[in-house]
């Protein structure tokens, strides 16, 4: 294996030197004056990302699925009814936190690499023995590959009246979604995904009627890391510049922050999506190229920061994966149970050019080849340079 | 202030350049192999730290708060007793995670600045209304800089039948503590403190007294992320070179650690606490002569891994501290509600020397002349040359 490959899995991801160098630098104290900016520029430029001009930004050391649980240790007490739109391994994971938080959980579900569509959502609400309060959607699903309709769906919870919650960890900064526009009232991602840092934090927006729920609870939140009465007045003392303590910041990663979302921010979000829907593009049209089949059922339903590729017959992941990382790509396994064993996953998110889709492709026709598939070389590399232009 | 003055709060701290090195890389796959191997180096490494052969190391994304609430999470479960030992702000906060997970929450207190000996213990646990499951202990309070009696505590504890739980954020690494001699059943610290990296990583060893308590669990943990149910098969999985998922790991943390405790170890744990005492006698012999008071009552109180003077008449932290960081050395304020205008801090962990010491002390005096306090110039950086040679 080459010291240096390209990391094409759906996270972590290439990291741009801007944003490395603000992570590479000696800690700093989370209290100077330096850093209060930076921090207080973060959240504000959060706003931009999410588009949720009124939400309330929460930034906190730890993995998506600290995001996921923050999210439902503070929207839900015991005894409310949840309803998650399923479409892999993070709708399962969502349900079994929102369940830990005492809720009633519910799952709309598809077959593997489909999806529920906004009315299987209306079926299920309307049927419902009660009132739903949240419902969660996975705009992604890392497992799957799959890209659910946020809008679509998210209409439909709000006219039941429910909180529109939306996992975009594999999402947010790569996929269109912007939470006022789309009505979503909370939605959440991890560092090291769209956003183009080293993993380490977790990304909260929370628009006014996640904050309304939150502010009504009856019970303390479940979880004390995750709950928000601890982390409210920090985040909005920084916002305001002024410092605060309740944990401490991870300040380099909060550096990092402040460093890609003025990369982003400058991009600006559309261009952002068009350049990830470009990308997603050129990487099915060298796959297809290659007879690659996808886990995605249907093309208009498979997301634009991941591709999830099935394995062509008698080559396995674990056979593939290491040539492909020798050619000079480092790609992901499967990760869906049931069907673990016939795809891999391709990221091509935030940093990412066609440049680095191009030598993705490349290496994965080397390790096809090792791995004795036929097929014409070149082909997968020339299909997506032309999809891609 | 300068672009670069030496961090010299208790936490973040002044990082070892093969540490920052390794922090600093890009990110690399979860699941490569080289950082299999750093992943697993690093867990058995802990042992060491610890001072623990026989216990399970988690390694969570999150700060030294997280970490204190999947102590409290998976130790504790409704209707729990809890005795705190408390010599502070860290003392309340884990009184108040055991409480959210259910516990009912008895404090040893002792005025600022002083602390609970195992006699105030003893006493409190055999008033007890009923048997107390879980002693915890602020090994060193960094709002206070009061340092405990670990092993004379646990002593107490274990001959009641209760689990020793040790705060060691501001300790490990730094202040002697050797899990298996002193009788300690967990121990938790936090990446930014004595292991010297950057923050963002939580870090917990269980010896087998938690680890039963934890397997004799009725009920699930009380949080979902902090759950060890969720983490312990990922970090069994990493130490047996196997990757394994269930959030994605700070991979340039993890780095960094490995990088760290190679570093820690190989200057080996008696003479790293060696180090730090003679650090604290230096920064003490300074500050008395400088005139300057301590919160602990008494010197043999007092942490080795942080100083807590107290301002002397007429000097204020908001006026001292900028002043201080201009002249080269970013110090911390008080935090201890009751006397946080009366007292600063500063932090000698980790990566420290002597150098740093006096460095720090030398802009101290810049910035004490700088208050119109009256003082020997000099005479600080003397008396802490000759004590700390």
């Amino acid at each position: 294996m080459k010291d240096r490959t390209l990391l094409m899995i759906p996270g972590p991801v290439e990291v741009e030197p801007a944003v490395l160098a603000a992570h590479a630098a000696p800690p700093t104290s989370h209290l100077e004056p330096r850093f209060i900016e930076a921090f207080s520029r973060a959240l504000v430029g959060l706003r931009g990302l999410f588009g949720a001009a009124d939400g309330q930004p929460f930034v906190l050391a730890g993995t998506g699925t600290l995001a996921m649980d923050s999210a439902a240790a503070n929207l839900v007490e015991p005894g409310d009814a949840v309803m998650v739109v399923n479409t892999g391994y993070f709708g399962d994971r969502f349900g079994a936190i929102f369940e830990r938080y005492g809720a009633q959980v519910g799952h709309v579900r598809a077959a593997v690499g489909d999806r529920p569509e906004a009315a299987g959502l209306r079926a299920a609400l309307s049927t419902a023995t009660g009132p739903v309060k949240l419902v969660a959607i996975t705009h992604v699903d890392t497992s799957t590959g799959v890209l659910t309709d946020v809008p679509g769906l998210a209409r439909v919870a709000r006219e039941h009246g429910a909180l529109v919650v939306v996992d975009g960890v594999c999402s947010i900064g790569g996929e269109a979604l912007h939470m006022n526009d789309d009505g979503v009232d909370l939605a959440l991602t991890a560092s090291q995904k769209a956003v183009g840092l080293p993993p380490g934090l977790a990304l909260l927006m929370a628009g006014p009627r996640a904050m309304e729920a939150f502010r009504a609870r009856r019970t303390p939140a479940g979880s004390f890391y995750s709950d928000w009465a601890n982390w409210l007045p920090i985040m909005e003392a920084y916002e305001a510049h002024r410092p605060a303590y309740f944990g401490t910041p991870a300040v380099n990663l909060v550096w990092a922050l402040d460093a890609s979302l003025a990369l982003i921010l400058r991009e600006r979000m559309t261009v952002r999506w068009a350049r990830h829907q470009r990308l997603a593009k050129a990487c099915r049209a060298g796959l297809a190229a290659l007879g690659l089949g996808q886990v995605p059922v249907r093309a208009e339903i498979a997301a634009n920061t991941m591709s999830a590729p099935r394995l062509p017959a008698g080559v396995s992941a674990q056979d593939l994966l290491p040539r492909v990382a020798d050619a000079g790509a480092t790609l992901a396994g499967g990760l869906h149970a049931s069907a673990r064993s016939e795809y891999f996953r391709i990221g091509h998110m935030g940093a990412c050019g066609l440049g680095e889709v191009l030598a993705t492709l490349g290496a994965l026709e080397t390790g096809l080849a090792a791995c004795g598939y036929a097929f014409e070389r070149g082909a997968g590399v020339k299909a997506a340079a032309a999809a891609g232009g």
